[in-house]
């Protein structure tokens, strides 16, 4: 409830066309809708006209579908569907409009938007085995409006492939840095770059990896600033947080 | 080695000023300067003209002396100096005018600038046992020039303390949320605000918080989306990336 | 042996029906019989006339099917089967009156009896992927003869999710807490309650949970009084001890 | 604000008593006194008019004394500080009347109330070095107005010590299970007693104790009903739940 | 080389018979077969003349029974296999006779000895859940020529079932204490008895049993005397060590 | 109660000499002593008539000194005092006659009785920063009447040294292997002896040796048989067990 | 761009036939290529001429066969490819003249070269469970043109079988230790020979060994001189580096 | 008991010098000098006629000077010292020549001998806290005879600072790569370099870096070929490495 509703309230009361009773039951049955800055579903609403987002980890095909098929007659204009198998694919395709990215394992539906942010966000791996987590948050952060800027298979052991690169990463609003095995991208990129690096642990590697635990200890002690780290294979909270900053200029 | 550099000494070439064998020299012997992205010394510089940062832990006092005097004498204009130990804020004091904040173990010379940033970073911290990472994040963004804003001890277990700065969290540009014990704090400032969140775990705790592993593992499996996460008690970096967050708009 | 046994049996010494060898022989061959306060088999026996447990893990659909029967021909009325597979529900289902709940993997036979407890349990989940445990803990507390109140998916990224349940979390006289990830809706909800938090950490999720470690660490560093932890996926155990609570007043 | 004086605020507005704008303002300005259920800090307030606490570990014995002071002045009757240095307890007990447990750390001023509870609360030990963590709990479940049965070092590898004890374990209303090394202890009052157990892990031991993990997972994974668990060497944790327990009948 | 074999070659050496260079050769060809205190195998080989081992994990049925075969061929009376598959029994037992123990996944040929040893082994679990552990330790036990007393499902939550086992438990000459969770047995059982126990963690249990490391961390704390640890699910070295202990007295 | 103590009762029950009543109090107060199989107190009692045992890391050095001495007033020949520091040795020195063996912090009342067991024990370790825990084992075996034979700084790296004593290997009853760092002494002198290994891992070591995590870890997963593990660091653990074990032959 | 490409772009500006701003251009797109020396790939270039490497985890057969045809199209002689499933290698094989050893998971295009370097390399194995690691070590070491001596199943339980084989490992270049369980292998061998020895822990093992940890943390701090470690199973990084190492003397 | 010893002895025999019994006896008393490879104590016999090292920890200054003295007299001309506190140095300073070096707490005796290896050692840090293992490393190369080259605070944050020295690290023939925090440098040189290079985790860091635990699994992890890891701060075995394979053309 805005304050502007508040008074629309507290002023039909005053004038009697709303009873005390009433006026009560409203204040306390909806304490919340009041406080304002409270979002509804943070992991589903990105940004309001934009897109709407399923994590389809732990969903059937049907219920995803079902939950798409709501959120577009609900208005939504686009649904991103992360975490989503190739069954629950074929489940949706043939009942919705899906474009399926079968690496990243990512659905959408209603296309990607036009980019409005104000630069572009860099995405970087160390590896091509990285590139399942790489592609979720890039078209995250695509469903988000931004302009992504695609470096694959630029780790630290070939330097001069991330070097040839300097062009793209001096130039980017944010950068994802999305590494296995020894983690060390974030940090040299961090080192590189001047605008927030967030880093991706993946869980690529085997051994003394330990499910990506060694890349991400590596990228939180990162001595690099500006670099933060999200959990092991996040790509959609980093593309997501990627987004955001790149609509920073503009809030 | 900057082009306009290159195309200089390439003229000269041209001209015969300088000869085939000193140009090869002056190209092969310093390739890196060329690169023009690779900043100096990333800790040190923040941002050029407002201040240089030395990490004081390991360091003398005399050296820490020294360094502040030699970043003076190049004509910068403040320094920052990080977990300095009072003995040596005392060593520095008596030769340079350094205001010491001893809470958050910063020394800073030169006083702090006016905010220029696009709004306002806010800290937050779980408990008054934070306070000294809180402080080193808060001293850092503003020597970064940011308007920063203290809510200290908004513990989720006193969720009203939290709720009661409502205002402040929704108007934020960066927020840095610093909590130990199990860090919840990140996750539910997460899914009020809409602006990137920096977690900082801190090892304020005992028994099973292992030394802040385990805010930092909750803060790391943060279910809200713009969160991030930096090392345990690093308030600098989150300070820095926050402020440096809150400055994209003029990029 | 109760006391009343072991005068009788000192009377049959003392007037010379039994032989003092024999009652050498009969208080020492069943010393622990007398000792009157151990149960026989904990998690058998849930309490007396209302419910036996049955561990459904590692145990094969014949055997749990036998065990009941053999429970039921014993005199019990009510028969509780946790960690129950599909597979063994049909087996039991076929000799057996069984109404199986899939979601929580448990068999009930016998029906759930009527709340007899001092006030209600609350069961609140952060997540939908939480159910199966919330399950297992509803259904455990629901044959203690308790009565209880369902708060699913009310976790902290939206806290006004949870804060809109606060009559029942306010007169609640047990409330279980299961969340994994973060784990942070014990210590939120720790901090709302004025009755005894059971935080059940789950194995939801994914990277740096780490199989449930980061909920456990983070609910066992709960800053909120009030709030104790049972086992990474321990329904039964958080609805067993939530069922005791609420059948504090009547012992 | 309660129901009764959000009628009371409506009816001055309907009244004229009262404008508009200051009942927006009203409404707007302590939006969370009107929830009702939030307590102003949990830590601190034990139950309302017996006694307040102070966690003593990180503050100073000046902060110490001057909230005693404080809260005193408030009207407070008791105070009770956890995790006091001998020092504290010095510069407080200078100032005001304080009785202090050098064993637990514990300072208490006011003197401990008489036992209100429904029964009793045992507080249970494996050995002699886990006396400290014991008297933390046992006299903030005094403080907190409960008959306390001290059962120390009653450890299962001489079973007879905590066997001769059938009658306070059978008959307690909440067991405290405080140990350290492989932490047994739980699991064997666990099957021995039919009220709720609070274990309570210490760091007494050495090698692969770990500094108490050997005894939290022992705990933890603890095949008795009716125990869970808090930090490691949370005494205070565990003598408030068991008091808080003890007293759920007049609830 | 036997000390005789020495002094036949020296013999030789003197008399003519072998040359100086052909007697260099011999003592420099195998140096440690003269060391004489190397056992050829140790896994293979149990005790000269009773049984040999074959660990059956890792290798396929055919090498299982060609290795069976082998030994018996070379006079091996007795073959034990531990962690054989079924399908590993099916196919050795077509060609051999052998006995299948399928819960401890144990085969034999050749029968069990009789006992031999000085007393009695006991082989004690605290679940139903431990017994394929438990029978591997039986019957390597057994193997070994020791007379076996099975004590299954005495865990600790239900200490009448154990103590009723008294007598076994001080007549033992070694113990094996098997449990998963959280242990306990080993140290109970450790304060009851006079002879070493050899506690085995085993990996049942879920969540914080961490795949038994829960049970072994306790087990290494066990306050009780006289109790060493193997390692996780290790029936074999378990018994085999209980049977070594038990010839103890005839060395 | 022994048997022959309750058929006494028993008799006076029947000759009339003690009431029924009287009797049921006798055999219901003091039920434990009945059971005859628990020993008052493992850490303590070593063999009756042999040395009892303080473990002194915790106590005062008063603590230290009464305890002596009233075990002495009690009878007790011998007392064995471990952990304990060198100012409890000056406290107890002062009062009694006591040997302090500084090295393993053991101190030694009433000398070191006659070896009376089967054989002798092995006591060997890695390096030379082991013996502290090497001579807390040997002091304790040889309190137990054990012959003892010390090899220290026979670590792996250096095989020879080893070797060269093969003989001692080959004819102890049992050895306990102590080392640090990688901990490899156990399997080695495992596959040498045919006796009973006992391995203590050392905290000697630095870096990934984690207070002594690697030694245990490795020496858990000896592929040696006969080889068991006892706590981090626990001599005195070791050396008992062994010395029971070298009293096998007699029991 | 080596030296003389530069000298001869300069000579051109300086006679006219490029122009500045063309070399400018040149100097600025490719500025990597005149490092000089950063090898284009690191894990696929083994020494040019020799062969090159395709990991095979995570490719698809089909990606391994074509990028081996591109491989030898290219004009390379040999290709060595690791972790090849045995459908990988029918795929390739189809197409190709490949050797696939499946025991190592290794193929092997083009034949393995003659050896060349300056001794032998030896790989030693604990148990023969190891064997793939080890053949993974070996085939890459002889693709590296390196004479490879195979010491397989000479684990420390049984020293006779590895002191056995003194020559070889006196005389050895470089020698991989490759172990499982407890790891010992690497600080014996390390204690024998004076050449670098390369320590390879394998996730051989089950309980306590936690997928190859304890053998890794045993091989780190191993307290032979001369040792190093790399990744649990990294057969082929072992095996490149021996090789590397063995080619020294030509370097 | 070289082979020239063993003819010897044989030909006594044969000549009746020496009785058959005799020799018996020589050759079974000795048995492990005749096996000719293994060296008496590795970490003290660095290379013969060159330098003997002491390891300082845990040893009281006056047994380093007395171990120095007695190397000395035994015909040693220098002695290194590892891990030498600032009390010791002066200790043995009062006595012996010794050259202490602090950052690296080393001591020398008789000075650093002529580089004779086939090339130089790079040794190289992330940071300047690095540096007292940098030195300990350094110096033991030195004092194995070989040249050194420093390249200390080239960390890859700023990876200019670390490309200037392309050179060095190109003609390298062993690199020591040495990094705390996220220990990226060894994947960084690792890929420019084609030497091996022996990474040191060091302790170097806060938080998440776990005592050097980032940064050795970010090590064991690197994506580079010929990288291999000594335990955390191990300069000592790092250095000793380098040095030995800088010499490797010679053997």
């Amino acid at each position: 409830m805005e304050k502007k509703d508040i008074r629309a309230l507290l002023n039909s009361v005053k004038s009697g066309e709303v009873s005390v009773d009433e006026a009560v039951l409203q204040l306390k049955m909806e304490p919340f809708k009041e406080l304002g800055f409270a979002k509804p579903d943070l992991h589903r609403g990105l940004r309001q006209g934009t897109a709407e987002v399923i994590y389809g980890a732990g969903k059937t095909p049907e219920q995803i579908r079902d939950i798409s098929r709501a959120l577009l007659d609900g208005g939504q204009q686009r649904v991103l569907i992360t975490r989503m198998s190739a069954e629950a694919a074929a489940v949706v395709g043939a009942a919705l409009p899906l474009d399926y990215h079968e690496l990243g394992k990512v659905g959408i539906i209603g296309g990607i938007p036009e980019p409005d942010g104000d630069g572009s966000v860099v995405i970087a791996t160390g590896g091509t085995s990285d590139l399942p987590v790489a592609e979720e948050a890039a078209l995250t952060a695509e469903m988000l409006a931004n302009r992504v800027v695609r470096l694959y298979d630029v780790g630290v052991s070939g330097l001069h492939r991330l070097l040839a690169h300097g062009e793209e990463i001096m130039s980017a609003r944010a950068i994802v840095a999305i590494a296995g095995m020894e983690g060390a991208l974030a940090s040299v990129i961090g080192g590189l770059a001047d605008c927030p690096v967030i880093a991706v642990p993946t869980s690529v590697g085997y051994g003394a990896s330990f499910g990506g635990l060694a890349a991400l200890l590596s990228m939180l002690n990162s001595c690099a600033s500006g670099v933060s780290v999200v959990n092991i294979d996040n790509g959609f909270g980093a593309g997501y947080l990627a987004g955001m900053i790149n609509h920073m200029g503009r809030k």
